[in-house]
């Protein structure tokens, strides 16, 4: 195997990068400026050495405490619990949100053998009995292993006395009622607001 | 902007890569094995070192000739002519041709500056002379550069007695003659062929 086919077989290991993809990367590669190429590789070679986990929150940092939890301007009563670290991501792009997040590191899945101990869990205990949260909102997926997890946080916030509440699921903003699946128009209806 | 933005801002510059991609592929990367991440970056740090263009027929090799000039078993009296070295990947992919190859890096395109001089047709014209080609198979896109460019070539090549060819042009196999579009219709019902 020559250096450009090990470049293509690397490139199409990527998530969503088909063997097509690759080649045209590959070529792109070859034919661009070498200064690119070195900001590349040298910001893949080096991403897990610089980004690591807040140890509070749990999504990706270079700082410690993250950038987010170390904000004395956000509102430090709101937490908003998500799957994954890039949730928080998409979560702070909306520009809706001004609260705390805490990152579980994925969602209950029995079949695929992952349960509540290998979640932060514990981590999440801590920072509700040591912090001074008033609303927790569960951002978890719409999914079975999502709606589990919810359901997971719930019974774990029960005795605590804060609000809980869920993201709204339903049509997606722009959508059209035609192509909308079955269960989310289900999920829209049964969930229907005043108006 | 940290490190993480930063691969993803380098990522993005990818060709058919956005900038939820770029940021899909760099949570994976943090995610993944380090090793990978080693392989991948080396192989695009060094891409440029390894890989060059062929002194002969202009595609890209580790050795030069590459290995295709350089196979005996290969049939030399047939030259197939091509805009970029990946078309010569594109056409050795398909398994029908053992020929030799030309790349001509690019295609003439005068509203963007691009003349017979700024292509290889110096050295097709001095491979046509030193060599022993008896056809020579234009495969330049079927656009309007790659038609100007497969006058040219015909024009080059008239008084040395070589049979010339191009690739057909037509519907594409498993296509749907309603999807087709108009010029490719059209040039699939002036070329169609006795049957």
């Amino acid at each position: 195997m020559n250096a450009l086919e090990n470049l293509i077989r690397q490139l199409s290991r990527l998530p969503g990068v088909g063997a097509k993809s690759a080649t045209r990367m590959a070529y792109h590669l070859l034919k661009c400026d070498e200064s690119y190429n070195e900001k590349l590789s040298d910001a893949i070679g080096t991403i897990k050495e610089k980004i690591h986990k807040c140890s509070v929150c749990g999504s990706y940092t270079e700082t410690d405490p993250c950038e987010l939890c170390s904000d004395p301007k956000r509102d430090h009563t709101l937490l908003c619990i998500v799957e994954q670290p890039q949730d928080v991501m998409t979560i702070q792009n909306s520009g809706i949100y001004n609260g705390m997040y805490h990152v579980l590191g994925g969602a209950i899945d029995p079949l695929n053998g992952v349960g509540p101990e290998d979640l932060s869990f514990r981590e999440l205990r801590e920072r509700i009995k040591n912090g001074s949260f008033s609303e927790v909102i569960i951002a978890t997926n719409p999914t079975e292993e999502g709606d589990t997890t919810a359901l997971y946080i719930r019974h774990v916030l029960q005795d605590t006395g804060i609000t809980v509440s869920r993201l709204a699921a339903g049509l997606p903003i722009g959508g059209d009622l035609e192509y909308a699946d079955r269960l989310t128009l289900a999920r829209s209806i049964k969930g229907r607001v005043s108006f």
